[in-house]
This record gives C-alpha cells, sequence and structure tokens, in this order.
C-alpha cells in the first residue's frame, strides 16, 4: 500500500489512534463539513466532467481510473473484480482491532444523456446555477463560486446526484478524519458499481464469486434521494420487482366484427375480466393469500405515520381524487406487494382502429414484492388464481388441439429482476446510523421501512447475508434520470456531515 | 329518349308486350343464361378494365361515362345526381301499365388496390384462371376463353364479384329478355354508386336530396357474396353499426410504479372492470334492457336453422373452441346487438414496456344494432350503465377541478355509422324474390333474415321508407377487399339466371 497522505503516515508513525470523532455535536460536524465543502466541490466538478454512461466501455474504463486514484490516494487498497461486463472494484481501509466491518455500496456510472434537452453547453461540464425571483435558472461563474456558495444554488450535471454527489461526500468525509488523525473503530469497504443504470445484469454472479471478498457486518448503500420534505431520512429497504406478461388468445387471425360480434369470444374482453378478476373496486388485490404474513404492529405504524409525507400535496400533484385503498396512508400502502396492470393491448385504437374481433390482448403486470412475500410465491399465487378462472395455459401460442380443446387460453411469461429487503429498525446497523444521523442533524430522521422502488442491490443481503440500510442524502427533486440533473449544494454539504457523522460514530 | 336496341324498337311499333318470360323454368332459364353468357364475360372483361378507385376523380368520371353508355344503349334514360362528392347515376326504363317501380342498387367503384400482391400484371388487366390438381391457379388464354369455359374457373380482377361482375349480369339479363322482346310488368330504376368503399358519405344527403327520383315501391341490393355453401341466397337485412370511444383517465401524467404502485388508481383496471361489467362469462351483455324488444317466433327460427351453416366448421376455420352464448347458432346469434371491443390500449407492451402507472386506457367498441335496438337508446344505456359503475364523464380530458373531485374520470365518444334495416319475409317484395328464386333454381333460397355486417344503404330504407332485400349472387370466397379478387364464373352465369329469373317474376 502506497501512503499519500501526512494524516496517514501520522497516525502509523505514532500508533494513536485518536478516536475523539463521535463526540462531535452538530455545530462541530457543521462546521468541519463547512471547511471541507469547497474542496469536495472542486473535486466533484472534477469527477463529473467524465462521462459515465455504462454503454461506453471507455466511459467506464475512465472512470475506473478516476476512483482508482480517488481511493488510493486516500490510503484504500483498490481490488477490480472482474464480472464479465464492466468491472466491481473495492476499496478497503483498515484499522487495527476493528469491531466490525461496514460495505459501503456507491454508484459510479449515470444515466444515458439526450444533451440536446440539457440547459447547459454538456451534461459533462458541470454548472453551479442560482435561481433567480422568477424561479429560472441562472448559470454562475465558476470563479465566482470558489469566493463562495449558498445552500439553494445547485451543480448541475449528469450523475451529480445519482451517484457520483454521494461518493464525493464520502471522500470528503474521510479527508476530514484523516486531516484530524481519526479513525472509525471498523474496517471499511467500498464496493463500486459501473452498471448499476444497466440494472446491474453482473452484479448477483459477481457477489457470489465474491463473496469472501465483500465480507462484512453490514452494507450501507450511499444512493437515493432523501424524503420529498428534504429532512434526514434512512431508508431501512426496498420493494423487488417481478413482472409477468399475459397473452389471452381470441380467434387464430382477427375477424370481421360485424359477420361474428356475439359469436366469436372476444380475447380482448377475456382479458378484462381476467385482470378485474384479481383487484378489488378499491385496488386490493383478492387472489388468495396475497397478503399472507403482513402484519404491522402500532410501535411501526407510528414510524410509518411519522414520515412528514403531505398527502394531500401528493395526490394534488398527481391528479388524484383518491387513493387505492390497500391502507390509508401512502407509507403504510408500499409496506403490500402491489400488482400493477403496467401495458395493456389488443388491436388498434384511434386512426388505425378496425372494425375486428382481435386475436390477442397482452397485459404486462408488475408486482412489487416485499420480504413477506416470496416472488415466485405471489407469482404461483397469481397463476393458481387465473387457473381457477378456467384458463388453460400454453407456450407462447396455442396450438390446433389447444384450440380444438380449451374455451380460455392464456400465455403466462415471469421473471423476477430483484428481490425486496428490509432490515429492522432495530437491528446494529439501524441502531448505529439512527445515532450518527440524530447527532449530525439534532433531530429525529425521517425513518423510511421500505421504499416503493426496486433497487439491484438484493444479492448483497440475500448472498452475503448482511443486513443494509440506504442513507440517501440528495434533494428528491433533482432530475434524476431526466436532463438537468442536478444536486442542491445544502444536501451536498450536508452529506458531508452524514457521512462525517457516520465515519465517527462508534460500535 | 334515343332507341337503340331493335327489341325496343319492335316492342314499340307493335305495341305488344310479351310476358312469356315468368313461365320459363330452371331449364329454359339455364339455356338462356348460358348462351349469354359469352358475350356478357367480354363486356365485364371491358367494365373490370377501367380502374375505379374512388379516391382518383379520373376513376370515377370514366366509370361514369362507362355505365352511360352500359344503359343507354339498352334504353334506359340516365340522369346524373350530384352530391358534393363523387356522383349517384340514376338510369331508369318504365313500361306501359306498370304495376310496381322497383329500384335496383349497385356498386360500381372497388377496393384500392396494392398491385404489388396480386398475381397478375394488374389488377385492372382481367385474367381467367382454372385451378390445376395441386390447387394452384393457372391463367388462360383468352382466346381459350372464348372458345369454352368452365363453371369452377374464376375471373380475377378488381371488382370482379364486388361489384362490378353483378352489374355485367343484370345487363346480360336485360339483354335476354329485350331479344325476346320480353317485358317486365315493373318499372326499373337503377341506382349506381361510384363511393360505396368510401362508406359512400354523401348518399344519406343524396337520399333525402333526389326523394322523388328515387321513389320506388322496393328495393334489390345487387351486391353481396352467397352464403357460404354457394346455395342461392336471399339477405333480408343487415346489421347497423354504431362506435364508441372511451377514455379512462389515471394519474396526470404516467407515475413510477414502484413509488405508486398499491397508491395511485390504475387506469387500466378501471377500464377492465368497466368492460368486465358489460358482458357476462359467456359473451352475453349484462347491461338492463340491452336485449329489450327482440323476440324470435318458432316459425322464424326455423327458417334461421334451415340455413346450412356448417358450424363445427366455421369454429375450425377460425380456431375456437366454443362460441359466445348470446344464442347457441350463428344465425340466432346474429339476431341481436353485439357489444365488441375491437381495440383496446394503455402504456405500452412488449419491448417499449416501462414500469410505470399508465395515465390512461383507451377501449374502442363497435355495437352491431338490429332494427329492434335503436342506436341511440343502445347507446344510452351502455353510457347509464357507465354512470351507474360510478363514473363521471369528461369531455376530451378531465379538468384540474374534476381530477379533485372525482374518483372515476371517463370520456365517452360515438357515432352511428349506419343503422340496421330488415325485411319480412313475407312482404311482397320477399316472397316475390323468393318465387323467382325457387323458380330458377327449382330449390328454396337460403334466407338469411339478417347479415351480421352493415352495409351504408341504410338511407334507403329509412329515407324512402321502401323495404330492401339483398339478391347476393357472388361466390363467398372471392378475395373481396384483398388482392386476387375473383368471380367464379358458374357464379356468374347463376348470376344472369338470378337477374332473368327476377326480370320475368311478374306483379
Amino acid at each position: 500500500m502506497k501512503l499519500k497522505t501526512t494524516s496517514l503516515i501520522c497516525s502509523l508513525i505514532f500508533g494513536i489512534h485518536l478516536s475523539f470523532g463521535q463526540k462531535l455535536d452538530k455545530n462541530q460536524l457543521d462546521a468541519l463539513s463547512a471547511e471541507q465543502f469547497p474542496i469536495a466541490l472542486q473535486e466533484l466538478r472534477e469527477f463529473l466532467s467524465i462521462p459515465n454512461d455504462a454503454h461506453y466501455p471507455d466511459h467506464v474504463d475512465k472512470n475506473v481510473e478516476f476512483c482508482d486514484e480517488l481511493f488510493k490516494k486516500r490510503g484504500f487498497k483498490n481490488v477490480i473484480l472482474t464480472t464479465g461486463g464492466p468491472p466491481l472494484m473495492l476499496a478497503s481501509r483498515n484499522v487495527k482491532n476493528a469491531k466490525r466491518t461496514v460495505l459501503f455500496y456507491i454508484q459510479v456510472d449515470g444515466q444515458p444523456v439526450d444533451t440536446s434537452k440539457w440547459e447547459q453547453e454538456s451534461p459533462y461540464t458541470p454548472v453551479v446555477k442560482m435561481s433567480d425571483s422568477q424561479g429560472k435558472w441562472k448559470t454562475l461563474d465558476w470563479e465566482k463560486v470558489k469566493e463562495g456558495t449558498e445552500d439553494d444554488w445547485r451543480i448541475f450535471a449528469r450523475s451529480a446526484s445519482d451517484a457520483k454527489g454521494p461518493i464525493n461526500m464520502f471522500l470528503a468525509a474521510i479527508d476530514i478524519i484523516d486531516s484530524k488523525h481519526w479513525k472509525p473503530n471498523y474496517d471499511i469497504k467500498v464496493i463500486m458499481d459501473f452498471e448499476e443504470e444497466l440494472g446491474s445484469p453482473h452484479l448477483p454472479g459477481a457477489v457470489k464469486k465474491y463473496k469472501d471478498e465483500l465480507k462484512a457486518d453490514m452494507f450501507v448503500i450511499l444512493d437515493g434521494p432523501r424524503h420529498i420534505s428534504n429532512q434526514p431520512t434512512l431508508t431501512f429497504g426496498a420493494r423487488g420487482i417481478s413482472t409477468i406478461t399475459l397473452k389471452t388468445f381470441g380467434p387464430r387471425v382477427p375477424q370481421h366484427s360485424g359477420h361474428y360480434g356475439n359469436y366469436v369470444p372476444n380475447p380482448a374482453l377475456t382479458m378484462s375480466k381476467l385482470l378485474a378478476s384479481m383487484k378489488d373496486d378499491h385496488g386490493r388485490v383478492i387472489i388468495p393469500g396475497y397478503y399472507d404474513g403482513i402484519e404491522i404492529d402500532d410501535k411501526t405504524k407510528e414510524i410509518l405515520r411519522n414520515v412528514p409525507d403531505d398527502e394531500n400535496a401528493i395526490r394534488k400533484k398527481i391528479g388524484i381524487a383518491a387513493i387505492d385503498k390497500v391502507s390509508d396512508n401512502y407509507q403504510e400502502s408500499i409496506q403490500y406487494p402491489s400488482l400493477n396492470i403496467r401495458g395493456l393491448s389488443s388491436a388498434w385504437v384511434g386512426k388505425k382502429v378496425r372494425t375486428i374481433i382481435p386475436d390477442e390482448a397482452i397485459a404486462e403486470i408488475d408486482v412489487r414484492t416485499v420480504p413477506e412475500s416470496d416472488p415466485e410465491k405471489l407469482i404461483q399465487s397469481i397463476k393458481k388464481h387465473i387457473e381457477t378462472q378456467g384458463f388453460h395455459f400454453v407456450d407462447e401460442k396455442p396450438t390446433e388441439e389447444e384450440r380444438a380443446k380449451y374455451t380460455k387460453l392464456i400465455s403466462f411469461d415471469y421473471k423476477t429482476s430483484y428481490r425486496a429487503f428490509r432490515t429492522d429498525f432495530n437491528t446494529e446497523i439501524g441502531q448505529w446510523l439512527y445515532k450518527a444521523m440524530k447527532r449530525a442533524f439534532d433531530q429525529e430522521p425521517v425513518r423510511i421501512r421500505i421504499a416503493g422502488g426496486s433497487i439491484p442491490i438484493s444479492p448483497f443481503v440475500t448472498t452475503l447475508g448482511i443486513p443494509a440500510v440506504s442513507v440517501p442524502t440528495v434533494n428528491s427533486d433533482n432530475n434524476q434520470h431526466s436532463p438537468n440533473e442536478n444536486l442542491r449544494l445544502g444536501n451536498f454539504k450536508d452529506g458531508i456531515k452524514t457521512c462525517l457523522a457516520i465515519l465517527t460514530e462508534r460500535f
């Protein structure tokens, strides 16, 4: 290991393990973060200048190289983990007498860009902007930015929030503890994903292959936006996702609706009846066993209620008068698996419409799973339900024999992309992060029991068997995955503080 | 009126109204038709050589001109009826002491062509083909055709069956009676439509405008294919068609199905439930009053049962194991109005699928109406049903106020294209045509009480108030509306005989 920073040299020469960091209060953390912030912002600017669309191998290579530098110069030992696709990189930094090993997950690649839709020269040329009195974003000169910034200014570039910003927050916090010769009392591992926006297809295999290298006591995900209120947030899980494609079959080819209306059964009606049979009028799944095993105790309900969701504002923003009645509030609703029709099609609508009885109807379903519901079990309960509705399952297309024999024909294809995970509030990692956050902000963090959306980190939880919690830091209105992605500078500063509090929170 | 044929001159000079035609039996009619057939075939060949896509005004003009000649030289008096679009032409030929006036409808224009899909030089260059032992169509030299033909040979060209063929059948029958100095004891009017394949959009207005010119006691439609058994057929009506477009509304824009699955109501589910509520599991409409007024007595049921449908063969051809249970046979099923989902769409399926809750779902419906069911009443019963399902109707898109107030939002657009018509078997026209057909073929004609499909002639029935019956003559496997349209020569000959029997059937 090549030593680069004087702080590390000092701590090694003198054998002193300074560990006063954990006593820092909110004000001290604020001051240290504010001091490091301008340096971190310049490093972030440099990092964001490297294009990072994982579709392009040269983008991946340049980011791998840059990350290698970033971590090496802070005393990390880096290892490339080959995957068959873009590699993973594992950076490690140990301490003597470490009580735990904490594995941090960071994502380096970003969504593809359409430069024409960005209000700046390039998504890979970061700019800082301020909002004027009309709410319009105005670009600021970088020289002016160096003189001083305001919390509501934002840095605009691809990956500013998702998720290079959090990497620089973490590194800035490392720089702070190193400059003070403080050391965490745990070993640090950082796993870097260079293909997250492609759905991390090589991750499950790689986690199995590098099980030993990735071994840790807990798993911290430095990704995602804070709660919409922009209050400090901890997220304890994410729903999984499985998808199903259903296809019902009518006549072999579309038939004239005049000649055969009232005679040839219509596959669009068959599909409608099937979909209608899966849920009640209030959006609750009525397939037997679908919500089995989910029990939410009063204490948990209270934590869910304490999430500061303004549901009137959400409904207004989305444009709906009422919600599905799986529960009566947002946080409780997403504790249950969903069953969503994400696409539906039969023959043609609009200008292409024809007076026919269609030959088939297609429904695309997505099921968001929760830890209580094994995806395979849920999917089989849906399949069972379809069977009890009188359907005969076919492979791809019905054979002539099946057409002659069965009145209701359907094909059923499914796959599970990511599994759900959820870590208890009261686990060691949950308590440890909670304490760090409370110290950093002098207030209760918003605790999200499970996020509605799905993230591809389940292999860490399921294969490695370690509890995971997300520490989201960025503003929720960051235009993630869209043009003009940005990171609020106040969130960047708070993010440095968040990481500093975590690095100085002791076991 | 310029007299052209010697037969007409004779009958006028001598004042002789020869009227022995009605005594002709099957064999005599066969002989006369067979004799006229080769001449008629050459005239058909010439007629089919004139392109007739109503999208092109020069096509229309050339056909109007040719028809004018065709009828003039047979002693008809022709009048052009302007419509604002392609004109109608009315040809009339009167007799002294006429007991009735019979209005014949013929269609001159044909479907658009895609020459590349025809197995001949041009759809407007007719060829005669015979089927070889492998069932392949082989083109014959016209010189060989002139030497003699077989009934199973076919003439291939656009409009051979739909519907220039029937025009030449009629004209050939006129030639036969004229050559024999026979006269019908009724006045003949022939209305020629040059835009039928466009849906005759100007016909309703024109029928109103030319009410007096079109006045008649009965209306004979020389169009459409015979029953699939190719037995002589009379069709006493056609279902009407109305269409409805339904659109249900969910979130203002599509929402992430992870964030909001279980929370934001899904418009594809709402649509599925609505469509499912309209029919039972056997395809029967369960909207109150939908089938009201339809009573089929035992005698009618017998006539329906006597139609030689091979329903096992139909189901096999279409590829279905069972039929909708509106009735237990085909003919009875189409006595009822239908309610068919002809198209369905929400968000995307297949490769374009996205994990979203869609913003809207669209269903395209067609309703085939019968005389007992006023289309407006039927449509209002559907609308009423939707209302009882708790929907609020919006214009095009919901306003912000509607989004905030109502949980189930839908738009409802409809139009009635053609109305249904049906003439009783026992009317004068029904009996008269039945007798003519029975004499011509020495067997009961297949009597279709109502055809499932819709034709744009309802203005004649509703505006003029005259009973109508179709006399279909062409083979049902004629590739109507498709490439390689054809007319079986045996059907052409039988068609001449059919027209001859009608022209010689007296009141």
